[in-house]
């Protein structure tokens, strides 16, 4: 059996060892991927959002726990991709946080994954779509996508989930503040998370405030984010937003909005190939050596990017 | 006269226009681009990074301020180029901080700028080099590029600049803490800003610890980036700063490693051109119907991204 197989069967160690073949982005992994295409398409992707602060992976880790401890034999299986370097998921961090992460570690209906690499021929958004179709052809059905919310590559990651949470928190610093107003954007559900710090009603107060102003005058019919208020160090307000979860997923499938989303989805992917295969073809017919000898004269500023671009590409 | 000819008569009005042009990939801005090139190579670029809170655009307009006021007439030219959505800069900021950042706008010395966009076809990293190319040939010949110190995009930006200074501030939360492992290994000089802050001792110890692990075995005559102290709000330690930053630039510049930086630079320019072009002329040969058609079947999953490409290449 070839790796593939031996992920759709459900093999963790197989799982893993696929997730890195993709996020490397080898030929062997280029056909897994293929041979997973048919089986994927079917997870909820929610991408986890916020300022660093905000206590946003704690979240994630909830929420992956309420929704293994809900349904039984039937409980979804949850998987989660932390694409956020200072994440206590990812090996960077240095935080004893990080241990709590494990809770779930014993359970096989949870897969916790960090993205080793910042990126990729493909781009990080790219890759980590790629890695999310693994996941959903291994039958996870819930998979969280967790990144810090600044910068312009972990935005385009979640802008690629079916449902964006954005985390906030009370006490944050103004500059902290201030990377809000770009994320708050593609909020599909609003956290208020540390609910039992000081200010948190005043933190409340100004979301509402902002979310009157962009939705005030939405058509009716549209989805406005619910704002909702959570401590995930207690569990508080975690089942909240699995409910939330649950209407966002029902409204983009009412809406047509879900298979929308999917089609971003696939059209990003099929666009990091594209740049990735056409680079690789003009390389082949451009000769390294050609290509060197270009670069020299760039280096010493004898012809300019754009010359270079035009001369290679005639 | 065209535009490319009042930018490099001084006209900042024509400055403003064609950073604009250029941000937006205009052909036009392409083409005053490649009128440009000739007189750009000679700034000094300097990259600011830092985590949220740590008062980078604050000192960014002091180190501003304090290179016009030292040389007379003699003074450099300074640009800020602002690439942090949540800058003061930025029209993007709500805060206060803004107007202290307007301290330079009487000074024809002295132009700031930030990003409008969020990116666009050729990514963050080259539409940044390309304004900086514009600074570069209007005579500006320092300039400094500010970004937050998270993200992949704006760690790619930074790494371009031929100096990279990252800020640090005591005091910030243990998620901030996190981020910093993957920008320290960019600084070329590392500031503890806020320096009159509980907690400075403590913060400068352990960057210091963490710089001897760094460099405790580099081989002689490499740099070992200085640590240096700070308060923006009351200019405590910028003239040091600016110290480092010059015998920085000697460094590189008898190390021969700002060649080296150059020529990134310029490579990376000319692959977001050379990707762009690529996609353009691949687009005209496939036709959009034929693209519209295919990302049709995509959509319904009907064939993979991969098979997408595939036939689209053909």
């Amino acid at each position: 059996m070839d790796l593939a197989d031996r992920v759709l069967a459900g093999e963790r160690l197989a799982l893993a060892r696929l997730l890195t073949q993709v996020e490397n982005d080898t030929p062997a992994g280029r056909q897994s991927l293929e041979r997973l295409f048919p089986h994927a398409g079917k997870a909820h992707l929610v991408g986890i959002t916020g300022a660093p602060g905000t206590g946003k992976s704690s979240l994630a880790n909830q929420l992956a726990r309420a929704l293994r401890n809900r349904g039984g034999a039937d409980a979804p299986r949850v998987a989660v991709l932390a694409v956020d370097p200072s994440s206590p998921f990812s090996g960077g961090a240095l935080l004893g946080d990080r241990l709590r992460m494990k809770d779930s570690a014993g359970d096989p209906g949870v897969f916790i994954r960090s993205m080793a690499s910042r990126g990729s021929v493909g781009g990080l958004a790219g890759t980590t779509a790629a890695m999310t179709q693994v996941l959903d052809a291994a039958g996870f059905s819930i998979i969280l996508i967790e990144t810090v919310g600044a910068g312009q590559s972990e935005v385009d990651i979640v802008r690629l989930a079916h449902s964006v949470i954005v985390v906030d928190a009370p006490g944050l610093g103004d500059d902290i503040q201030a990377i809000k107003a770009g994320i708050l954007e593609i909020a599909d559900i609003l956290v208020v998370n540390k609910a039992d710090l000081p200010g948190v009603e005043n933190t409340l107060r100004g979301l509402d405030m902002m979310l009157d102003m962009a939705y005030g005058h939405a058509p009716e019919g549209s989805w406005r984010p619910p704002l909702l208020r959570a401590t995930s160090t207690t569990g508080e307000g975690i089942d909240a937003i699995l409910a939330a979860l649950e209407d966002h997923r029902m409204y983009l499938r009412e809406s047509g909005k879900w298979a929308q989303r999917e089609e971003a989805r696939l059209t990003a992917e099929f666009d990091s190939l594209l740049q990735r295969q056409l680079k690789a073809q003009w390389l082949q017919r451009v000769g390294e050596q050609r290509l060197s000898e270009m670069m020299h004269q760039l280096a010493q500023r004898e012809i300019s990017p754009a010359q270079a671009v035009e001369r290679l590409l005639k």
